[in-house]
């Protein structure tokens, strides 16, 4: 960020179009233009030549504009482009870019100061297809039913402006313009403003891996782009060759200004291992240590989360034993093992798992494939993670990706039975991680999360429908394929806000209610200590004992039936009375249970009845722990 | 390495052909093969099929066959090729393998335990133009006068089986097989028994980043190579992707194979920058893990050295703080500091330099840049090396790659006048690293040293010469190019060993061995404790004051005039009395001085006089000061 007055945490953007008392001062980075001049186009047409400093820095200064004011770049030749650093793109990717006052909006949340990492229960939202609105204003009118869920922070998948008006978000192009169909910088400020009112933090999801394929017109300003590295979706961002420091710059300044001017808690980076950096200081960890210095300096709490595939624990380590410093990452391995052992799917990634011991290391070590060989990938992978806390693992049975992606767009819901999701809630409730909810996975939503695009170019269009039904159409086996570019694609996505009063739904819900309050109000669950989680099980019958302590030794304990008949378990030496606090075959939440578990365990080497694919939560009869931490 | 003998620390290779009591086991990992038979050429003709194992392994067995056999891998459609892990390539890359009793060689060196990494003075080889005969046994004739000369270890530029006869060796393709020309397999352990009876250690360079354009065949086996990364000579080797286990095994095992079966004491690892795995553990840390365990094991000291072009100290870290675990790496930014500040040459990454302060920085804390922006890179570079040992950098004057390729074949003898080479000498022989020279730089050779190549393929052949010619050709301002594949090119880089007995080759002899006795007897030079080391500088006019201390509080100071004027420097605060132990514009070495440092320095504040590109060291007038060390 640049330079800040005095006692004000609230630093401006060094590029893109900033207010001063006077006017408008544009600058940008644009080493491979000639000449470049600020176009102006409301509310008067203006055009201002701009200087070009030595570093490829083109500045010039409207005098008198004021917010709302349109403008774009144009190039020597007469290309007119939007600011790469636009706050607001009101017509789309492909035109104007909008000046946008960042101090005129009236915060509310002034007493906040974000959640500790530890305290953060996640609900992943879709901005789009999570209302019939589709908008932040949208979100905002669920606040009361997320606080009754109990959830602690909401995740918005990313909300850069993108092409159209339908996408998953990770096509952006306009890296610093919450997307107008969405409610623009305004609507997205509200919705961060009204969710720290109730409690709620808010982690955004950002991509820093690459640009969407539609509307990205940042190579013609500068080098961010290059060839060096094959990217999956498309060329992989220029990190570490000439001219990378600008672009380190962009990317870092977005994640401060996020925080800065958006007072986001969390941003969940995507796809980190697409970042192709082999500089001596990797860019995540230059991000981290400029997030965590301006988190400080805002005296809050604020966390990076990556999704990484690398199984590396560099990505979370601390930077003094050579880690990024990243605070935590999706821990994708939990979900596969879990996913396997409910569906017994074994295509693709699945096809590494299948064992009640890989959802125990998953558990108790974090990544299950820590250096072991994986079909899947054709070699070893990882690294262990032993030495990583709980808390640094965001833990989940859904996630808008494995539901559309790995499942054909369906939900658990629609892959196990009722009994099977309670179960995988209770193992998730009991997990010593960060838990994570996909948005509607609470009650069990009927309806599917398909992958959806709004581009507008017919070519990159085309390509897109044709090339997701290559890959896709044959897992679409009972259901017609859904072409991502049809507009019915994405409102067949949106959440019927209907089915959580309806059975089974409200049942689901109630259920996962009362297991995440059971989290929040019993320390031995509560904390993320997976040190202090002991895992047995048998494979054949299948079934786990969790065991999860505190430091107080005091114990939980869920018992799992992974298995398609009932089961009676062994509870092996405990630390005193256990009193019998959930089963999730009883009534209240599903069928006439046919075995029902005994409501206290009294001793060490006790016998505990469970109906097939169920569980039941002990917990200390006595005492209410403590909630120790590792950090 | 496979299995060994209990007791015996000698493992042998897992792969490629492995003599039994009863005859021949050929064994090679060929995913990519269909069908393979092993095709017997001599002593007699026979063809076998192999068999196939799970894993893309085959093997067979040739009962009776002896060491000496010849054989190619012949595949399903008739394709015959070398053995990837062939130990010897008698007729050239293209034609076949032979058998090779890795146990046949007598060996002498029973006593040898190798160096400790701070004892390394080393001298690089390239073994086709270090003597007439172009032969490791050309070096061994050669070991009495490296002896007198006062080096401690020998390099040699890569061995492993190239493409013709002309070769700087970084086109290798046979990566087991100690090239033919040279002496092949029992010329290469000849010479390193004879170095380690004369008390040198080897040390190997190794290229383990690409191969050669010409005879590369391991593409045809298996997934060797990925087009994931952009390597900068070709494919980059699959160290990340599916199938790279093998490939990882392939390279891990070459560098125990040289450790193991020839002896060598150290490796240096060719541009490790263009290695790329982005993998949880790198393959350079499962490298140096595998290399020191077997290194133990032997009971031997041995090392590895990298080129690293990134300046991370990552790569030299312990990986208890995320490191590689090398153990030590080159020093670039040394010598592109003294280079421009003696040439005043400020091309290609040169431009980057200047400054004595860039000197200085080198000295005291290793890389230069270290975070601060290059402009040569366009870009930040580097990470700071503070925390390193000084014996983790390799410090030259010179080296093929800077006398080929920077300065257009010519040495620094073509480059500086004797008094500037005798000042760039003094100041390497007192760095607190490991010294480094070039062939012939001792005597300052006053023969080229050019690029060389012999390719036998016509299109790449003509390619290579138009390519080298393109960009090299301006830089040839006074003489013809030459050519690369031109055998002229090759023989006038050879060293003429007449020119150590003349004027003014001798004086520089004599001059670098009194430098070299001098340091090794002199406990404050011997150590590489750039921490205890202090530089003292002034930028206009060029003067420089080394001050070299060990723990027992001496210190010895080395006084540089870098100006084209005499100057008086004056000595700050001091241990004791020093005595002037050599003046490089001495009489001796040199022509008459104008102007001589005094005597000796009794206390601080003393006055220096010093000619025109002219160094003054001096020490400790009592006491001999201790070896220590910070390691």
């Amino acid at each position: 960020m640049g330079q800040s007055a005095p006692g004000d945490p609230v630093q401006r953007l060094e590029f893109g179009a900033s207010l001063t008392s006077q006017g408008v001062l544009f600058r940008v980075w644009a080493p491979r233009a000639k000449e470049l001049s600020v176009c102006i186009s409301s509310p008067e047409a203006a055009i201002l030549r701009m200087e070009r400093g030595a570093d490829g820095c083109f500045t010039a200064f409207a005098r008198g504009l004021d917010p709302g004011a349109e403008y774009m770049y144009q190039f020597e030749d007469g290309r007119r482009r939007p600011d790469p650093v636009s706050r607001c793109q009101p017509r789309g990717v492909h035109e104007a870019s909008q000046v946008v006052d960042p101090l005129a909006f009236g915060w509310t949340d002034g007493d906040w100061r974000g959640l500790p990492l530890q305290d953060l229960i996640i609900y992943e939202i879709h901005t789009g297809t999570f209302s019939s609105e589709g908008t932040f204003a949208g979100i905002v009118e669920r606040i009361p039913y997320l606080r009754e869920l109990g959830i602690t922070a909401v995740e918005i998948m990313p909300v850069a402006s993108f092409a159209g008006g339908r996408n998953w978000g990770y096509d952006g192009v306009a890296l610093y313009a919450p997307h107008t169909c969405y409610g623009g910088p305004a609507g997205f400020k509200r919705m961060v403003d009204a969710c720290h009112r109730a409690g709620l933090a808010v982690i955004l999801d950002v991509v820093y891996n690459h640009l969407g394929p539609e509307g990205n017109y940042l190579a013609e300003y500068g080098p961010y782009f290059t060839d060096r590295y094959r990217g999956a979706w498309g060329q992989a961002i220029n990190f570490d060759g000439a001219g990378s420091d600008p672009v380190r710059r962009f990317f870092i300044e977005n994640a401060l200004y996020w925080l800065t001017e958006y007072h986001v808690d969390a941003l969940r980076l995507d796809a980190i291992h697409e970042i192709f950096d082999f500089g001596a200081v990797h860019v995540l960890r230059e991000m981290a240590d400029a997030f965590h210095r301006q988190a400080r300096l805002l005296g809050r709490e604020a966390w990076l989360i990556a999704e990484s595939d690398l199984n590396d624990p560099r990505v979370i380590n601390p930077p003094a034993i050579g880690g990024h410093g990243l605070d935590a990452q999706w821990h994708d391995d939990f979900h596969h093992a879990l996913h396997t052992l409910l569906t017994g799917d074994h295509n693709g990634y699945f096809m590494d798992f299948g064992r009640i011991g890989d959802l125990a290391k998953a558990l108790t070590q974090g990544f299950v494939y820590d250096g072991g060989r994986s079909e899947y990938r054709g070699r070893r992978h990882g690294a262990p993670s032993t030495g990583n806390s709980g808390r640094q693992f965001v833990v989940f049975n859904q996630n808008h990706d494995q539901i559309a992606n790995a499942d054909a767009g369906r939900r658990l819901s629609q892959l196990a039975s009722l009994a099977q999701q309670k179960l995988a809630a209770a193992i998730l409730w009991c997990a010593p991680a960060l838990p994570m909810l996909f948005m509607g996975e609470e009650f069990g939503a009927s309806t599917p999360f398909n992958y959806f695009t709004s581009f507008t170019e017919r070519a990159l269009a085309e390509a897109v429908s044709e090339g997701r039904r290559r890959e896709y159409e044959p897992f679409f086996t009972d259901r017609a394929f859904p072409d991502p570019q049809a507009a019915q694609t994405f409102v067949g996505s949106r959440i019927d806000w209907a089915e959580p009063a309806r059975t089974p739904h409200r049942e689901l819900l109630a259920f996962n209610r009362r297991l995440i309050e059971l989290r929040k109000s019993t320390p031995c669950l509560a904390n993320s200590r997976k040190d202090l989680t002991q895992v047995s099980f048998g494979e054949e019958p299948r079934w786990m004992i969790v065991r999860r302590g505190d430091l107080s030794g005091l114990d939980a304990l869920l018992l799992c039936n992974l298995s398609e008949k009932s089961l009676t378990l062994t509870v092996g030496e405990q630390s005193g009375r256990l009193a019998l606090a959930l089963y999730t075959g009883e009534e209240t939440f599903g069928p006439t249970p046919s075995v029902m578990p005994p409501a206290t365990i009294e001793k060490t080497g006790a016998s505990v009845e469970l109906a097939s694919f169920t569980a039941a939560l002990y917990l200390p009869a006595t005492g209410k722990g403590t909630a120790d931490d590792d950090r």
